[in-house]
C-alpha cells in the first residue's frame, strides 16, 4: 500500500491503487449523472495555486469541489508566490492551517514537490513541466469508457503522435503502469528521453505492458486502438520559434484521416485540448465520430472528483461523536448569552 | 412557447414568458427577504465569463447562485478567451461539460451569440455592445414595485434621457414589449437607430405600446412616470473625447430638478449605475426621495435569481429515483472497500 | 454596550465585548477541530475588497465563511475601486444591497471608515495603514492558548521588537485594552507616536495595564512572556531604501537566541508573517520549539470565524415563520404553473 499523502506522480502508486481511484471516479460520475450529488467533501476547502493560468483545470477542480459539497479557492498567477519573499516551507505550513487540501499548477516540477513535502495536508499536482497526472487519470477513464468491444485495457495499443510533451510522458506512465501497449511516434530529438524510458521499462516489467519509440508511421499506427496528440509549441519558455517547430512536425506528424486509416478500424482520436486545429490535427479528425476529445475534457472533472474524495478521505482524522456534541453544546450556551 | 434555451435578448420571448420570469424573480425576492432561501440551484455551477470587468454584475450573479444553493465561478477578463487560440466552438463545448450554465459579458454581441449556439447548456447575456437584457428584467421589477398608484404597467410612460447606449436600447425593448409608452429624449445623431425602431414597431404592434424619439424636452417629459439616464462616455473603444461628448449632451440632457419638474408629479428617477454625478445627473436628483436607483441596483440580483432558476429548471433532465439509489448503493459499496 | 455595527478598530469595543468575540472564536475552533461545522452563516455572502493583494487574509476569510455554511466573493485589487469613477458612498450603498457583510483591506484607513459609514451592512477592517484589528483578535487567541502556566492574561508582558508598523500599533491596542503589559522596543524615530501613546494611556487607565516605549534591550525583554516582531520594510509607498532601513534596525533589533535569552524562560516567539528570515528574525528562533507563529497564522482564521458570526448575528433582522411559510407557498405555487 502506498504511503503517499500526495498525488504528485502516478509512479508513487500501484496499478491496483490507481484502479481504485479510477473506479471511485467512475462511480461518482454515475451518481452525478443520475442527479445524486454525494456530499462527501462537505465543508472542505481546496486551495488552488496557479503559476500559469488554466481555465480548464481550474473550472474542473472548482466544479468537482462544489458538486461534492466543498469549496475551492482560486489563487491566480501572481496572487501567491511559491518561494518568493516568503519561503515555500513557510507558505506550505501556513496554507496547511487554513485549507484542507491543495492543488498546484507549477512552472517547475520541484515547486509542487517542495510544496507537498512541507505541507501537512494532501497536495495534488495539477500539471508541471514534468508530468500531468490528473490528465492521466481522466484519460484512463475515457479509454475505459471507450474500450474496443471484446478487449481488455491490457490488450489496447495507445499511440501518442508528435512532441514529447509532459502529456506524452504522462500518457506513457499511465499506459505502461496499466499493462497497455504504448507507442511514442515522434521525430528524433523530440522523442521521450532516457529518464522516461527507465520509467517505462520499470512499469512494463511489473505490468506486462510494452512500449516503443519510433518515427516509423506504419509501425506506430498498426492496430492502434487510441491515437492521441497535443500541440507542437507554446508550452515552453525558451523554445524554438513557431515556424521552426512547425517545420519539425509538419506534415508528417499531423493527425489526418490518412493517418487514422492506418490504425485499427475502431480507433478513437484523443487530444488533451486546447487544440490548434490545422496544425497537429485537422478538423476532419477532431470533428469526426471517432473523436472522443470532449468526453476526455469532461473526464478531467471525473478524475478530479475521485482524486479529491480519495485523498481527503485518506487524510481524514478519526472523529468522536462525544467531542462533537460537547463542542456544540458549549457553542450553543455561549451564543445564547451573547449581549448584542 | 419560446424554444430558446438561452437568454440572449428579450426579443426571443413573449410578453407572457417574460412576465413569468419576472413573477418568479419577485417571488424569490420575497422568500429571501423573509429569511427563506429556496435551495433550487443546489449543486449547480454557473461559469461567469467577463471580457470586461464589472463588479456589479459579477457580485449579483455570484450572490444569486449562492443564496439558492449553487455556486458561481468567476472567469476574469484575460482568464478565458472567446475565439483566441482555441475556437469559440471548442470552448463552448468543453465548458458545457464542466458547468451547468454560463453567463458572458462580452465586447461584441456576436461572441455571446456564438457561445450560446455552440454550448449545449443555457447561456445568459450579461451585457454586450448591443443590449443588456438582465438589466431590462431588473428594471421591470423596479417599475412594478414603484408603479404609480392606480396605474397599470401598460399605462406608464418611460423616458430615457441622453445617449442611445445599449441600456437605452434595452429599455426600449422591454417597455415596448410590455405595452408601455417609451420615449428616447436625445440629440440627433445619438438617438436610437433604424434597427431599434424596427424592433420598437414590431413590439408595439403586438403589445399596443408606443414609442417616440425626440429632442424636444417638453414633449418628452410630459406626464412621464419614470425618467431614466445613463453615462455619456466611457463605454466605447473609439469614441470621441470626454470633452467632445460632454459638449453634445451638456447641459440640455442633464437630468436636473427643473427637468424632473416637467414630468408627472409622482415620477421616479432611475439610473443603471455607476453614475457620473454632476454630468448626466445632479446630486439633487439622484439623492432625492423619488430616486429609486438603489432599489434598481438590488433588482439586478432579483432578476438574476429568477433567470437562473428559470433557465436551469428548463434545462433540467428528467431524473429517476431508481437510478439515483442504484448509483448511491454502488458508491457506498466501493467506499467501504477502499484500502487506505 | 457598543453600538458599532462595524469592526474598524478594537477601540470601539469594551474589554468585555472583545472577550465575548474571542470566546466565540475559540468555541467555533473547538467545534471545527471536532468535525462539527456549525452552519451559522448559511446562505450569507461576504464581499471581500482588496486594495492590496493578501493571500493569507483572503484565504482565511474565505475558509471561515465556507466552513460556517456561507460564501465569500473575492474582489481583487483593481476589480473594484473605492472612490474612483463612482463615489465611495454609491459603492457602499450598492454593495449593501447585494451582499450581507463586507471586509476591506485598504491603502488608506479613511477608505474603510468611509465604506463603513455609508454601508448599511457590517464592515470589517482587514488591515489599513493605521491598524490590523483582525490580527489583534487572532493574536489574543494565540496568547490565551499559550498562557504561561499559572498566569492570567493581565499578568503577561508582551514585547514588540522593531518598527512601529500597524501590527505594532494594533498589538499595543489589544494588550493595553486587555490590561496586559506592553512594551515597544524600537529605535528612536521608529517608535509608536503621540497618537498611539494617547490610546495606550486611555486603555491602561480603564484596564489597569501598562505600556512602555524604549530602546533599552535589557529593560524591554526582562520577564517578557511573548516576544513579537514584524518586517522592517516593504510596507509603505515612499519609505527609505531597503539598505537604509536595514541599517536602522540591524543588528540591534533582530530577534536572536541571545535576545530571547533575556526574556522569561517560558517566553514564546510570535510573528504576523510573512517573515524575512535572516532579517528581523533568525531561523534558530522562528523554527524553535517556543515559536508559535503557525498557531498564530491559524488563529487569523479562528478570529475571523468569531467576528463573522458576531457581526452577522448582530445585524440579523427578526424573522417571522409565518412570512417564511407564506413566501414558500407562493413560490411553490408559481413554480408548479411554469410553462416551460
Amino acid at each position: 500500500m502506498s504511503k503517499a499523502k500526495d498525488f504528485i506522480t502516478t509512479q508513487d502508486f500501484t496499478k491496483e491503487e490507481l484502479m481504485e481511484i479510477i473506479n471511485l471516479s467512475l462511480a461518482l460520475k454515475k451518481c452525478i449523472k443520475a442527479g445524486y450529488y454525494p456530499q462527501l467533501l462537505k465543508n472542505k476547502t481546496l486551495g488552488m495555486i496557479f503559476q500559469q493560468s488554466s481555465t480548464r483545470t481550474r473550472v474542473s477542480f472548482e466544479t468537482a469541489m462544489e458538486q461534492l459539497g466543498g469549496h475551492a479557492q482560486y489563487l491566480a498567477p501572481g496572487q501567491i508566490q511559491l518561494g518568493g519573499h516568503e519561503t515555500i516551507e513557510d507558505t506550505s505550513m501556513v496554507l496547511s492551517r487554513l485549507v484542507d487540501i491543495l492543488m498546484a499548477r507549477v512552472d517547475r516540477h520541484k515547486s509542487v514537490v517542495d510544496l507537498a513535502n512541507n505541507a501537512s495536508i494532501p497536495v495534488i499536482n495539477a500539471m508541471s513541466d514534468y508530468n500531468h497526472p490528473t490528465q492521466e487519470m481522466g484519460d484512463l477513464c475515457t479509454m475505459i469508457e471507450h474500450l474496443p468491444e471484446g478487449k481488455k485495457l491490457e490488450d489496447c495499443k495507445v499511440v501518442f503522435v508528435g512532441d514529447a510533451t509532459q502529456v506524452c510522458a504522462s500518457l506513457m506512465m499511465i499506459t505502461t503502469k496499466m499493462g497497455m501497449n504504448f507507442v511514442h511516434f515522434g521525430p528524433k530529438g523530440y522523442q521521450l528521453r532516457e529518464e522516461h524510458i527507465k520509467i517505462a521499462e520499470e512499469n512494463c516489467k511489473v505490468s506486462g505492458g510494452s512500449f516503443l519509440i519510433t518515427d516509423d508511421e506504419d509501425v506506430a499506427l498498426k492496430d492502434a486502438d487510441f491515437v492521441y496528440t497535443d500541440v507542437w509549441y507554446g508550452l515552453y519558455d525558451n523554445e524554438l520559434s513557431e515556424e521552426e517547430r512547425m517545420a519539425i512536425f509538419y506534415p508528417k506528424y499531423q493527425v489526418t484521416q490518412a493517418m487514422m486509416d492506418k490504425a485499427a478500424p475502431h480507433a478513437k482520436f484523443m487530444h488533451c485540448l486546447p487544440a490548434s486545429r490545422g496544425e497537429e490535427v485537422v478538423n476532419e479528425v477532431i470533428d469526426s465520430e471517432y473523436s472522443i476529445v470532449f468526453d476526455e475534457a469532461e473526464n478531467r472533472l471525473t478524475s478530479m472528483r475521485g482524486l479529491l474524495v480519495y485523498f481527503l478521505t485518506r487524510a481524514a482524522k478519526p472523529e468522536s461523536e462525544e467531542a462533537k456534541a460537547e463542542s456544540k453544546a458549549e457553542l450553543e450556551k455561549l451564543m445564547s448569552t451573547l449581549k448584542y
